[in-house]
């Protein structure tokens, strides 16, 4: 259990061999295992394996190639849809279309994505998150058919690996542990913290190839900015509104 | 790996014995080695032992006597705290005080989470987690000394089992699963779905004790009403719009 956790590496590129059904349905067991609120399982699982889906989700993904190579798509949602029209059909109204209750959704989906993650890798498979989900959810909401009060929180691509790529790098420990209460951050402490990852031979390359003056700037220039993060931010937000929120 | 993730059963009464500091480190670096966006690990764990600090989370969870009785609280928190820090001291301006990368953030805390109480499960440790993390944020932040930019997600108990639970219920796993892409529900379908469900001798138990006409009431009128939902959910906002989102 430990190693395979401790082992986890974001997997790139997959062989073409496909994931036998009797695998592929251990792992999504072991996704309901998970803890959701209130044994409410308000998620939902769409697995995609049919390549004209896959080459519709690659465009909203940033076209990044694993999704069209690797033989499974896996997008997990926040989802009232089934508990809703449960309720309604046992004459209890539901009172669900709130941002506490999304948010709840989507704790439960995501609890349930990194169990199949885990399961997967503890099967020789490898995966990655998609982080593009929540940019593109709109798109791949229409791609996958999702009704209302169905909402994509993230992606996870699967398949036998075809790469064997280094554990990255992490901040230490007690960079992100603090004990009894929250230990603000010094300027000293945060230099110290970030030195290694800083120092990296990786992060010297980045710096070079992004031609920013440090690794921070990359992030706050080049792949996170400010100016997209509230681009998506506000697509996100008028989605819920559309699909989640109480008009 | 896969018989820890099949055998999780949520402790809600603890033995006295602590967690030694050996095997809370392993968990710790477990809870890292899950993949957050970018890799920018944008999360905070808070580590509880004091009882004086979980008498008081105890008191804003619910008053649940497993946040006194358990030797270990851990809070999950989004966090950008750290990372806008560090930007600011790299001459890089950080974007981040917006809906999606709050979102992000708690994406990677409770991929972290997961991690965490998986790795406690295969040391023989039992977890429970915490919804009324997200209810109550505003008071868990102010126990807990969160300063700006860091916002509690999820909490988990940790501690040696005192009890040994049954497996609780799920739905079948075709409920949940989609193939391709989403299939939405009819009438018999739901009905189908939730049968084993609503039959069970813990659900009639339930209804009985409830005082209600079903199952879904029991959700809808007495656990999660829409008046509690929206409530909460307004305290969460104004939450966000204090800690997170740019004046």
């Amino acid at each position: 259990m430990l190693d395979t956790i401790l082992n986890h590496k974001s997997i790139r590129k997959y062989k073409s061999d496909n994931i036998s059904k009797d695998v592929l349905d251990k792992i999504l067991e072991a996704g309901t295992r998970a803890s959701t609120t209130g044994n409410m399982q308000v998620y939902s699982i769409v697995v995609s394996t049919e390549q004209s889906i896959k080459d519709k989700l690659w465009e909203f993904h940033f076209k990044q190639d694993m999704v069209k190579q690797a033989p499974l798509v896996m997008t997990f949602c926040a989802d009232f849809n089934r508990f809703n029209k449960w309720c309604r059909q046992r004459n209890a109204e539901p009172g669900y279309d709130n941002f506490l209750s999304f948010y709840t959704a989507s704790i439960d989906a995501l609890l349930v994505a990194q169990n199949v993650a885990l399961a997967a890798e503890s099967f020789g498979l490898g995966i990655c998150y998609l982080g593009t989900t929540t940019y593109m959810a709109d798109e791949i909401s229409n791609t996958l058919n999702l009704p209302k009060d169905v909402i994509p929180v993230t992606t996870i691509v699967m398949g036998y690996p075809d790469e064997e790529p280094e554990l990255t790098d992490r901040l230490p420990l007690d960079a992100v542990v603090h004990y009894e209460s929250y230990q603000d951050y010094s300027e000293e402490r945060i230099d110290k913290l970030y030195e290694e990852k800083e120092n990296s031979d990786l992060s010297k390359e980045l710096i070079k190839v992004n031609d920013t003056d440090n690794l921070a700037q990359i992030f706050t220039q080049k792949r996170y900015t400010k100016k997209d993060n509230e681009f998506f931010s506000n697509k996100l937000k008028a989605l819920l509104n559309k699909k989640w929120f109480e008009e």
